[in-house]
């Protein structure tokens, strides 16, 4: 079962960005990230004895441990140039780890080429699933339910599931909470697909500081749910990130990855938003290459 | 008033560790440190207009916002030689700080001094003090309240205060958890006054990374509370304090000062003594330079 997030309301944070804002913290989530929650909705709920996905980071992770936990088997397929310390990870879940050569085979193929070997594999999305968005929804019923009442809760957009989950759980806690999405700049197809009215793509993968956010578009379930609910989403720039996860570092004591600071930069980026306004930030992830890490806490 | 401490399980942690480790996490306390709860204490029981302290350390920041709190003035002798974020943090607080030249006058000269030109003004110690230890003893009620009931409770001994006031909470909160201390093996003056059965001092202030722990020697209060209490002192080396920061960013996700990684370094150190039991470790704080941090976390 997942864990309950955790709520911050750190003093220093809270004054430099000039917003009450309470930081939904799930860095300390299982395996590190909001992605547990639906991972492990998946895993419980599909009766295959296998799981299958394609994944370079938090996902892969939560669905290893998700399919250990209700002992099920797992194949995580990763880029051969992922980092060792995430294939170790996915590996040290339980799962097996296949890794392609992304320019030979593409993931999705690859994925199909597994699901055609193994019939009994059920393939979880990352995102575009009802059960991952159910998964998330656990988090929006604990924030409707927190003694603090919000008027906005911020969260990053990738794929867009944990905002949908947001919306859902939400509205099923009883919060009449709006939800914004915070979207990097360099990829932002949901802001497009906003304006423009129709679920718009990136070209390529946005090469973001937000590894988590490097999406090329929003599932086709979550633009169903977003594209009617979500009240804004603010386009952060890379700049907004890395300030974002040294705030964190430094006036919460937080580490948090860089996905997990989308929601507290785009509060940094559009303040008159949110001023006189009860905030709450998903910090939605805390796994993040300790040099990348390292570089961008001591930078000025 | 202080904040309830946050308890995390690390499920990578402990599978390292190979200990049932539940962490009680005061990194997230206001001003970023349990010292918080004494210096709050300390300001809101005594009548004195004015707070007076020599700490260039988390209890320095911990007092000026106590002070803030309950309408005080305060003022903080530092050393000259602080770090810029030190003074800063202190001076954001609200606090007058006062910078000495440590070659010429000693942090005790100059407090003394500052007491005579202020009559009215109260000279708080960080450690050693019947309101401290009383302060500190609400972290104890909280781990003796927590669902999970423990063994032993294993935190940092630098002045004491923090083992003395757990000694007291958990006593109050109807726990019967022993307490075990982690000191750095560099300053091991209470080691070695528990094997003396007297109150011995280091020579000089140990430097250990552990700088919430370079203390010469335990509170006079603080002595006659842990020799007749503490189950046993662990001397963690420094490579294991090192270890300990490493093991909390990588594998629970968690900023922690040195000295608040000294009671994982312990349990890493002296596993057989925790074998089998249910432990909770204090991570007593997360104020640390971003250079040192970086430095750290990004070494093999």
């Amino acid at each position: 079962m997942h864990r309950p997030t955790v709520f911050l309301t750190p003093d220093l944070l809270i004054e430099r960005l000039g917003v009450r804002v309470t930081l939904a913290v799930e860095v300390f989530q299982r395996t590190g990230s909001f992605k547990f929650r639906a991972a492990y909705n998946v895993a419980r709920n599909v009766s295959n004895p296998h799981l299958l996905t394609a994944s370079s980071g938090n996902f892969g992770q939560a669905l290893a441990l998700a399919a250990k936990l209700t002992g099920k088997g797992c194949t995580v397929v990763m880029p051969a140039t992922s980092s060792a310390v995430k294939i170790e990870s996915v590996r040290g879940y339980g799962a097996t780890v296949d890794l392609i050569d992304t320019t030979k085979v593409t993931r999705e193929d690859r994925v199909a080429q597994l699901a055609r070997e193994n019939p009994e594999a059920y393939v979880a999305s990352p995102f575009d699933d009802e059960l991952v968005v159910a998964g998330n929804a656990s988090l929006g019923i604990e924030i409707a339910t927190h003694a603090q009442a919000f008027d906005f809760v911020v969260a990053p957009v990738g794929g867009g599931g944990l905002a949908a989950g947001l919306v859902r759980g939400l509205y099923e806690g009883g919060s009449a909470a709006d939800v914004v999405g915070a979207e990097p700049a360099l990829g932002n197809d949901f802001a497009r697909s906003m304006r423009e009215g129709r679920r718009l793509a990136n070209e390529q993968e946005p090469q973001t500081l937000a590894d988590g956010a490097r999406t090329r578009q929003v599932g086709v379930l979550n633009w169903e749910i977003l594209s009617r609910s979500i009240h804004e989403v603010i386009e952060v720039p890379e700049a907004a990130i890395r300030n974002g996860v040294r705030d964190l570092f430094r006036l919460a004591n937080l580490k948090s990855e860089p996905t997990g600071a989308l929601a507290v930069g785009a509060v940094a980026t559009r303040p008159d938003l949110f001023a006189g306004k009860n905030v709450c930030c998903v910090v939605s992830g805390g796994n993040v290459d300790p040099a990348l890490y390292a570089e961008v806490i001591a930078s000025a």
